[in-house]
């Protein structure tokens, strides 16, 4: 693959769809690309808000101005059937402040959405919540004006909300959604060190990221994290010729799988089945025997229950693959 | 509370059923039992099978003879509204063996299960697995015969698959339910030093346990995990005039709360409202301090997916409590 060339990237354009918009910049696979993120809420790392000239707009329709990503990036010589391996090398916050709210119609504790009301009891309270960041301590401390426990201070672990390719399919799909194409999977799983592997469905990848959380809790239950900016940087390489259906992750202790979709029980059968397809093609499990061992030792991580797919990460550790 | 009595107890039923069953034994509050356990199989440590006259039988039906249940114990003075504290205090193993099995219409890749067949493809394979407990060790080996890694070791981290009272209204429950009664949650949280909360919705409350897991990943996915007996030891405690609503744990690090259901979703809701409600009433949060902060720092583990409700267990660390 080559050192490769490393990239900055200064976005013209945020975009609000995972799809073949626009290249921002053309790779070669090997390269290496940084870029700062905008927040869910288009704000820049002085709390700038989104100009619009450097909104994704549509001739057609109003999009949905949440999660801006970068890019897209077009990786050369990406195809259809190929893998794109995305090295998150890092994830530099460089914002003091993150914000998280409750929303009237949206979150774990409602399956409504704009469009979408189910019930007649009064809604969720609109509220904001500023959490204060110390980059240096790497904790956030949120005031709990109203509660006896005053203040609570948390350690940081910055991941990326959104990261992903185009769609199969022709599809286009908004910058909330997560899918077999990765999208805003809101896993704390796509941070430092972690290598995403995305299935590549349309020649050039047009790999996008963004929405960066300082911290979540599983589930990201009230439906938005500590919403930040960062400087992200990652690498990309084409593995050519090699196909998978769903995202797929590697850090230094777990092989890790994802599911999308809703109900959340899909998203544990389809993380399982992809786990031990992974474990019978690349590390010579025998079928039945791979669904054993996961059923012993795999454990799950519930990314998000609140975006329109729901996202399960199932992981099987390291050491128990043959060396 | 006073030091207790010590009961030592050897069953001579062991209950397919959560309810009010005769009751094997009265203690009172802040009295200790201890009993040995059998597989959810009916076998004992030395593999013998249970016996007929040892069988919970019923004059108007086939009962589901799997995870045979020690007890009920009657605790004096448990009144309906007040709640029962378990203290586990030991799981002994005393098997060096724990057996597990893939069934063909059962587990989490299946929705189907005895007289509930939806697939024309053809089934799971039947399959056993033979695990070697090392009690000295506190490992388990499987052989993997069919697979380049040839063999696994795993650690051992032993829990009570079920436990629980009688369900409320009524209900009589088969051991392969968890509900609010707590039950066959199948969650590695009822474990050696965990105090459960129970609910205690009958007078004298009919507190049960059996099928001790060796281990088992998350959500039990082949729907059988080490499969052993052990040597029990549980204080009970009642608390009277508290009153919850579905099963609570605690640990050194953690308070958790639990929900049991279909679809998995309702479970994550559950155990959520009932630790927002937690932090409420005992730890004087307010309630959407108390969702925000849940939201960033709380972690959910997906106890099983296999069983007639699903279990999730959602935690909160216990180091953001007020002093």
């Amino acid at each position: 693959m080559g050192k490769g060339t490393l990239h900055r990237l200064e976005p013209r354009i945020y975009n609000y769809t995972f799809g073949p918009n626009d290249p921002a910049l053309t790779v070669k696979s090997g390269d290496t690309v940084v870029a700062p993120t905008r927040d869910a809420g288009g704000f820049n790392e002085k709390m700038e808000p989104m100009p619009e000239e450097m909104k994704q707009h549509s001739v057609s329709t109003l999009l949905c101005e949440r999660n801006p990503q970068v890019g897209p990036v077009y990786v050369d010589g990406a195809e259809p059937g190929d893998t794109l391996a995305v090295t998150i090398q890092r994830i530099k916050l460089n914002r003091d402040y993150a914000w998280s709210r409750h929303r009237s119609h949206f979150g774990s504790l409602t399956g409504e959405s704009p469009g979408k009301q189910l019930f007649l009891n009064d809604p969720i309270p609109e509220a904001k919540f500023d959490w204060q960041l110390d980059l240096k301590k790497n904790t956030g401390t949120l005031e709990l004006k109203s509660s006896r426990q005053k203040r609570i201070e948390i350690p940081l672990h910055p991941f990326l909300g959104s990261i992903g390719v185009a769609p199969r399919f022709g599809r286009i799909e908004t910058s909330l959604v997560p899918g077999e194409f990765g999208g805003n999977m809101d896993c704390i799983e796509t941070r430092e060190g972690t290598v995403l592997y995305l299935p590549v469905w349309v020649r050039g990848a047009y790999f996008s990221f963004g929405d960066v959380h300082a911290a979540q809790g599983d589930g990201e239950l009230c439906g938005v994290a500590l919403e930040t900016t960062a400087e992200v940087t990652v690498k990309l390489d084409v593995v050519k010729g090699k196909s998978i259906d769903w995202p797929r992750l590697e850090d230094e202790t777990h092989i890790m799988t994802t599911g999308s979709g809703q109900p959340l029980m899909d998203c544990v059968r389809i993380a399982t089945v992809e786990l031990v397809k992974w474990l019978v093609d690349d590390y010579s499990f025998e079928k039945w025997e791979a669904f054993q061992v996961i059923s012993q030792v795999g454990t799950f991580r519930i990314g998000n229950v609140v975006d329109p797919n729901y996202t399960v990460v199932a992981k099987f550790p390291k050491k128990y693959l043959p060396a």
